[in-house]
């Protein structure tokens, strides 16, 4: 049937992985050559002359360098050890209740059953699913907590060094930030295929044949791997914003000292921050939703004829084309660290975005291979009920249109809040007449950034349902998320930069240095804009995919608006994006209260601290930060994890399915324009710092009141760009992840309160 | 079949339509007896030795406040003069577009037809259809205008008495501000019931026994209402917004002189502002909710029995609700003005509150009482297709549940926007960390303030649907809006209780008449978030009737949200009202950037105007807001306009549908967020300014720093709560009904882009 065998999937899928292990760990070993340790000045007597002559002391610097890294690993590292030792109880607890609803679908029997779509031949027993599920969700939990664990681990290994190697020139240091994003991108990338890959072969041993029980219970893959994301995310998000809003309140605001001034008692508190909400909250969050799609993929074809006439190869197209992304990615990785060379600060956007362009032609091109080779010519696809022909070209156009949607949506996120462009500049420009016009206009252009995305997605969506069904929709999601080794590297380069520009400023380092520094991280800014883009972009498709495989596993025929039970659906759906940001950004705003009364205190009760004689408590505030983010992060992820349960239980499929549908089109619009917002203000601020055309001048500088303004956008939309908006992703794909789970047992037991009536 | 006879109905809707009217003519009355000429002093002279001892000299005063309010009325009568000048040619070519695409239906063929829905029977050819709904479309245009306008002349006419009756106590003042809101409340909703049932009787001398068409181009009349409506409050609301934002930053935040000052320039303006937004656009607002709502019940009861049987007085049953409601709202404003009186500021708050309580009780027994008589006690209403047996107590149900939803939209708005309560007290108590925290919190307030509002509509909908199909919408908003008669009093009473609170700023009154005016004003923010939260829920609830009457008359039989047709629809839907929001924003702060520019220039060009010596230019502050208004309104306005007639005309039936519901369940959230946001950041401002608790106290005084972050919320809210957030109920609204008048065009035609590909 296919051009590819079965053997040869077999071994390409693993290889693939390997391969991107493999490269990830190559980067990280260049990486490492850079040496912060006391003892070494890292070969720059040579070359560091200016330095020199500005007579600052190399091994003091490395060794202060050092000393701040390792106080910012050891604060990342014990936080996330609290919070998977806390989300180690919750998953246990909620595998349980995994188990128990899945298994009293068939009430816990061991009796294999007819299957639904594979007519005529015998499945395994529900009870096999509920175990087996469970068992995929606790590998998707673990695989999540590792991705993020890793990122944050060579994030923080990073940063010192990418500070000490902007004293060589600013394309050593992007070059070296860059390197590390890469590890991160290049593992969570292989790691998640090879996990799911070795997965379903083991899962095989039992299933054999019962490929629709095999890929059903695999789904739980996805959920584990949301859920810790969701936790990730949003008590990452309220750690790191609490203590960043803190430190600005009165650092920058109050004291008027300088943004990572080592005299600013949340200061490493602030860095550690970035390293376990951006970086490990991004990367649950991409392995999520990496996750998701394939699941979705897979379930839809199991159901469909690879599953049913059992054609290995096509069944794990989704699989290879991630493997293909992984080689995609290598190489154009090679054009960032090899083949140029950045030499001046105005290239580092340029260079990113590049990274995205190549990437995805490169992609274009992999994605023709995979399914010219690794479909049959034509096969049916699952639509609902009835059966939908397709041929192999046709998956071809829904791939490539999701990774094209994906570049758009990057692209417009790009302009929107770089400030290259003239909706920055026109923030930047209103903070002229103060902080309310620079609100005003921050908050229009969010809500303008919505359009493109909204319409690229839709265009996506269309095609690729109308081409191949709710397969369509997944592989669609799939090819967004082809590229994601390349994504998450320029991603994670972002807040690894932006450590590296603390560290040079907690280490004393020159003026130089420090402007190089924040150019890498305005171009930082950009990029976890795209990167959050790409994010919910991806999340869009993900969630329509898993709802569409949650309406056919819940045997629901028609979602239509006009019954009740889905429009009460749809309409509270859509509120819950706006329920779960009020829970965040109050969230973050109580804590950044707490943090702003505790550095209020140490700079008025430690005698010396202001003159620098003294050292601050960096660890009271990164205590504050730790606990609020521990309790606050509970009532949102209890809002996103039960809402299905109980929509499902007490109202029924379909109210569910308004559910999934009102929150998804609602979800996306707030956390696109949520993060584009954040983004705009952040670069807003940083135009008026850097002052780089006369227009920029005119706003600065550092202290005037059109900046003071600025960084009060800036300190608005920090719980925008990095709480609320960002969560809500996972938001929407973890409710529909979720439903999709526990569909058979609503479809069994569910809408109590419907028959009640 | 009814109790009532069609007789007796045809005397009963005009003659309550004339009692309401004659009761805003004696309030209007009882207004004017205040006297604010020159020569008189009000008989003052005994009562108020107060004053006199403060050495205030009436006659000045009382000469003051009429050439204050001269102004204040000649600027909003010009403004709207100009305004509608532009809108009559606007509809002029709408209403050639209305005529030529519901024209070319049948081609413009002067044939009768057979019925669609009254099987067996003729009715009357399409391009009759074509133009009664062209002349019921103007019709509704000229009663919006009017409606808006007769608002915007009380208004202007009862501002400056407010102000002199505060010199009698904030009893008298009350009254006044109150009666003045019941005659705009009480004209128009007996105004908008006389014009609709005239019409009908007028159409009905053509038609005959044609009830389709009849009812059918009747829908026109909503359209009108709404359209004019829409650029009512888009270009009031930046007229306003302009105004007061431009006059706030430099008065407040520069030049620190108090609100309305008589030096700012752009003081007139933004009194003007309040009269052409919140007055001349609410009015118009919500005369087109209630056109629109009795449109879609009248349209759904006549392809049901009611029209199929030809029943007219279970046919009028909507407009005998609003009959009932216009009697209920009598009485209930007799508990305000003459039953009880208001002797302490603290009151008047529970007074507007009482209001709603007492309109509320009185009509869920009128609605009994319509439902008994008006109805036949079984019969059976169209549900798509197929038909639903309906008693009469069911459509009780229906009308009362929109009833007391109403209510408890009204009471959470009021809970989350005014300062009696924690939610505004804490976004006050963030202030002190700055405006960002500020800004933090009242957007998270906002956003939590959507739950219960939500859940009131989704509930209220569940339960009308199940009762009676789409006729059970339409009579629930009818219920939310039967009281608008109350509800506009109260809500009219906001603005001209901040005029009067202006005049006597500018008339240079004593502060302890100020004091009073602001207590009034308090409370109307209040009042004016809960008639914005009336008007957006009633909205919902009328834009899902139109959606279903659209979806019948387009022959639509699912709105399946698993077809990409529709969810590409429900996707870009719920993209609009951002999109819409983006550009009224981006208007307001350029607009109000312009402002900033001429005060500023102003101050500094004009010797002596900071002294008070010479008078400002205040004219040219009035062409910046009336320009400014004037141009922005026309993209937003577009963008509403032509959705609809682009999706319906390129992508067909089924993607209209799909907009309609993303936008309607998307608008709902970000309307109401958007209204209690800016609520809760005016009253929080005013909480520290009236320094009323301990509490209060340790965050003011004015010109403190938690006060100066205050002030920059309350900026912001500005266009959040009178320009984006009430305009985008509107848009929910109009899109619907729009799809509704060119529905057979749609079905006929539309979807052009599909049929090609």
């Amino acid at each position: 049937m296919t051009a590819l065998s079965e053997e040869v999937t077999l071994i390409l899928i693993p290889v693939a992985a390997v391969v991107g292990i493999g490269f990830a760990l190559i980067q990280w070993f260049m990486v490492s050559r850079v040496n912060v340790s006391k003892d070494s000045s890292n070969g720059m007597k040579d070359k560091l002359l200016e330095e020199e002559e500005e007579g600052v002391d190399y091994h003091e610097v490395a060794s202060k360098c050092a000393e701040i890294q390792n106080a910012i690993s050891v604060g990342a590292t014990s936080f996330l050890f609290t919070e998977y030792k806390y989300l180690g109880i919750f998953m246990g607890a909620f595998a349980v209740v995994i188990f128990l609803f899945l298994g009293s679908v068939k009430g816990f029997s061991t009796k294999s059953e007819p299957c639904t779509y594979s007519q005529g031949n015998i499945c395994k027993p529900a009870l096999a699913n509920a175990v087996f599920s469970t068992v995929a969700f606790l590998l998707g939990a673990i695989t999540s907590t590792l991705s993020g664990f890793l990122g944050m681990k060579i994030a923080t290994y990073a940063n010192a060094r990418t500070t000490l190697e902007a004293r060589k020139g600013v394309g050593k240091a992007f070059i070296t930030a860059f390197r590390s994003g890469a590890v991160m991108g290049f593992l969570l990338a292989a790691n998640g295929l090879l996990v799911l890959f070795v997965s379903i072969n083991l899962f095989k041993l039992y299933y054999g044949d019962d490929w629709e029980g095999l890929y059903e219970s695999i789904t739980g893959y996805g959920l584990g791997g949301s859920s810790m994301a969701l936790f990730g995310r949003v008590g990452g998000g309220i750690y790191t914003k609490a203590a960043d809003v803190g430190a600005d309140l009165v650092g920058k605001v109050e004291k008027n000292i300088p943004e990572d001034d080592p005299r600013n008692p949340a200061v490493i508190a602030d860095n550690v921050g970035d390293n376990v909400g951006d970086i490990a909250g991004m990367g649950s969050d991409l392995f999520g939703s990496y996750a998701e799609s394939s699941c979705a993929a897979l379930f839809v074809a199991s159901i469909s004829s690879f599953g049913v006439t059992h054609d290995f190869t096509a069944m794990s197209y989704p699989l290879i084309v991630s493997s293909m992304g992984i080689v995609v990615c290598l190489i154009t990785t090679l054009f960032a660290t090899d083949l140029f060379e950045i030499k001046h600060v105005s290239e580092i956007e340029p260079a990113l975005k590049r990274q995205l362009l190549i990437s995805t032609i490169l992609m274009t091109a992999g994605i023709a291979i995979v399914s010219f080779f690794a479909l049959p010519s034509e096969f049916s696809l699952f639509n609902f009920g009835t059966e939908k022909a397709v041929k192999n070209w046709h998956l071809f156009f829904c791939v490539a249109i999701g990774l094209w949607a994906g570049l758009v949506i990057g692209y417009t996120t790009e302009y929107y809040t770089s400030n290259a462009y003239s909706p920055v500049q026109d923030v930047a420009d209103s903070c002229r007449t103060g902080a309310a016009t620079n609100v005003i206009f921050g908050l229009a252009l969010g809500y303008k950034s919505v359009i493109i995305p909204i319409f690229a997605i839709a265009i996506a969506i269309y095609v690729s349902f109308s081409l191949a069904a709710m397969y369509g929709i997944a592989v669609a999601a799939l090819g967004m998320l082809s590229t994601i080794a390349t994504g998450l590297a320029i991603d994670a380069y972002g807040p690894i930069s932006d450590n590296a520009g603390g560290i040079a400023e907690m280490a004393g380092m020159s003026h130089k240095i420090r402007e190089r520094t924040d150019a890498l991280d305005a171009a930082g800014n950009t990029t976890a804009a795209i990167g959050k883009g790409f994010a919910i972009g991806s999340a869009a498709l993900v969630s329509l995919a898993l709802f569409g495989a949650y309406v056919s596993r819940a045997g629901i025929k028609a979602v239509d608006v006009l019954t009740p039970k889905v429009f009460i659906g749809l309409i509270v759906g859509a509120m819950l994006p706006y329920w779960f940001s009020a829970m965040t950004m109050k969230s973050v705003g109580k804590a950044a209260l707490k943090m702003v009364e505790e550095v209020r205190r140490q700079f008025n009760s430690i005698p010396g601290l202001m003159e620098g004689r003294v050292k601050p408590d960096y660890a009271n505030c990164v205590k504050i930060s730790t606990d609020a983010s521990l309790r606050e992060m509970i009532p949102p992820g209890a809002l996103v994890m039960l809402t299905p349960l109980i929509a499902g239980t007490f109202f029924g499929v379909e109210t569910l399915a308004g559910v999934l549908a009102g929150s998804l089109v609602s979800g996306v619009q707030v956390a696109i324009s949520a993060s584009n917002t954040g983004g705009a203000w952040d670069n807003a601020k940083k135009y008026i710092e850097a002052g780089a055309s006369e227009h920029a001048r005119s706003l600065g500088p550092k202290g005037s009141d059109p900046h003071k303004a600025a960084v009060i956008g800036d300190t608005i939309g920090d719980p925008l760009k990095d709480t609320s908006g960002p969560s809500l992703n996972i938001l929407i794909k973890l409710m529909a992840v979720e439903s999709l789970v526990f569909a058979p047992f609503f479809a069994a037991h569910g809408g109590l309160l419907f028959k009640l009536l």
